[in-house]
């Protein structure tokens, strides 16, 4: 089955973290909307809905109408199988594997076959925290002058939904049915940020009980952790293999008590 | 004789011609110094300077302080070797050379090297009249959600200007070194497949002591979690971190006994 354009775009969200001025949630609608984007997602937003807002989206209140307000980035990931994080700028760690804004909208596009994605907007002055940022595969970042970078944060959603619909242009024209039913199928395998929670779970509880984990100095052990098992993009038969194994090991902690 | 980026942008020049809104002056102005431009020339602006140009550019009223004002489109590009100019929609006729945003930003940075080149935007509601078109060499227009496509003027010259920086580095091939540099940076940080053997070495003998490994019947299980670790390219820091809990977790089953 060949998806359109439009049912491609469907699939892409575009998540915003405690958004201070209602105005840059209707600018951002407004960019989103005129690259075919409308899956908006807020988290917290310090006001919403809001008449600033409504005034700045312009002709892309749809677009506000349907977004969803929730309490946690979790939430708003939850059915994501690929989440890309926004960063101001290029971050010098090599922690996350970055991407620049062309190479995030192939990418992108090329998820929007089999699933949803997200790119994660951060606070207007303070972006991203560390918690958020683990919670990401991917960050990018827009090529910008270094001496005076700060976008803001509907130009930088501007770009990024440009760059999407372009990668989408990409994609479509490259792959023909049996490619993207070859995506699809491997795609549908790609297990949900939901089911790695529990996962990441297991494995928490099992370095305390071993004393790995020292929960009362964790030293950023889970956040590595998700980091590391983010990239992968798990299977769901490796899920499985993984947890059977973390299982075994656990079993085998308990019964030697 | 090889110029800098900087050098290279600066010969990029926006033209604004009869301007209604000088929020739109100021917004533009800013995007433009995002992506290093600094060449604005305002062809009869209903008001400039004014307050709200300047409010709306942020920290680019350097930007604003240097933009020339004219008269006419002739005056702006008098010194322009290459004039293009931006319409809402890509037209019909096939009278001009028509480019999309990506080819535009191409174009310009080559051009760039051998002088001035102009980008040309309309009045907010009626764009360029036909005199203005024919002093254009090329049209060039933004791919867009054909049921919205109204950018405002501000984010067509966001994304204008971003596609000439990214056109630049491709010129300049600057690009490459620096993904080499990267790639290398990061090469020297992944471990070695030699080290990935002592970590499968240490993960089967904990498999096969908890029992989840039968070495009698191993179902593929380690090279299943060979390929899934093999995709991740570890850091060396990770893989330390693997390491270490495999180590308490054996260290946990052991002292039970």
């Amino acid at each position: 089955m060949i998806m359109s354009k439009a049912k491609l775009l469907d699939n892409i969200r575009v998540v915003m973290i405690h958004t201070s001025h209602p105005g840059n949630i209707g600018s951002a609608a407004r960019a989103m909307k005129t690259m075919g984007l409308s899956d908006l997602c807020l988290v917290r937003p310090k006001s919403f809905p809001d008449e600033q807002a409504t005034a700045l989206a312009s002709n892309a209140t749809d677009v506000l109408d349907k977004a969803t307000v929730v309490d946690t980035l979790e939430e708003a990931i939850a059915e994501c199988h690929l989440v890309i994080g926004a960063s101001a700028r290029r971050k010098r760690s090599l922690t996350w594997e970055q991407l620049d804004s062309r190479a995030c909208g192939e990418l992108i596009a090329k998820q929007s076959i089999s699933g949803k994605a997200a790119l994660v907007f951060g606070r207007e002055r303070t972006g991203l925290t560390n918690e958020e940022l683990a919670m990401c595969q991917y960050l990018v970042h827009i090529p910008a002058n270094p001496d005076y970078s700060s976008l803001n944060i509907a130009s930088a959603v501007q770009i990024l939904s440009y760059e999407c619909r372009m990668g989408m242009d990409k994609t479509i024209s490259r792959q023909d049915q049996r490619a993207q039913l070859m995506d699809q199928s491997r795609a549908d395998n790609v297990v949900s940020s939901d089911a790695m929670l529990g996962y990441y779970d297991q494995l928490q509880a099992l370095m305390i009980q071993s004393g790995f984990l020292d929960p009362e100095e964790p030293r950023y052990l889970m956040q590595r952790l998700r980091r590391l098992y983010g990239r992968v993009r798990l299977r769901r038969s490796e899920l499985n293999i993984l947890r059977g194994m973390l299982a075994s090991f656990e079993k085998k902690m308990r019964i030697r008590k």
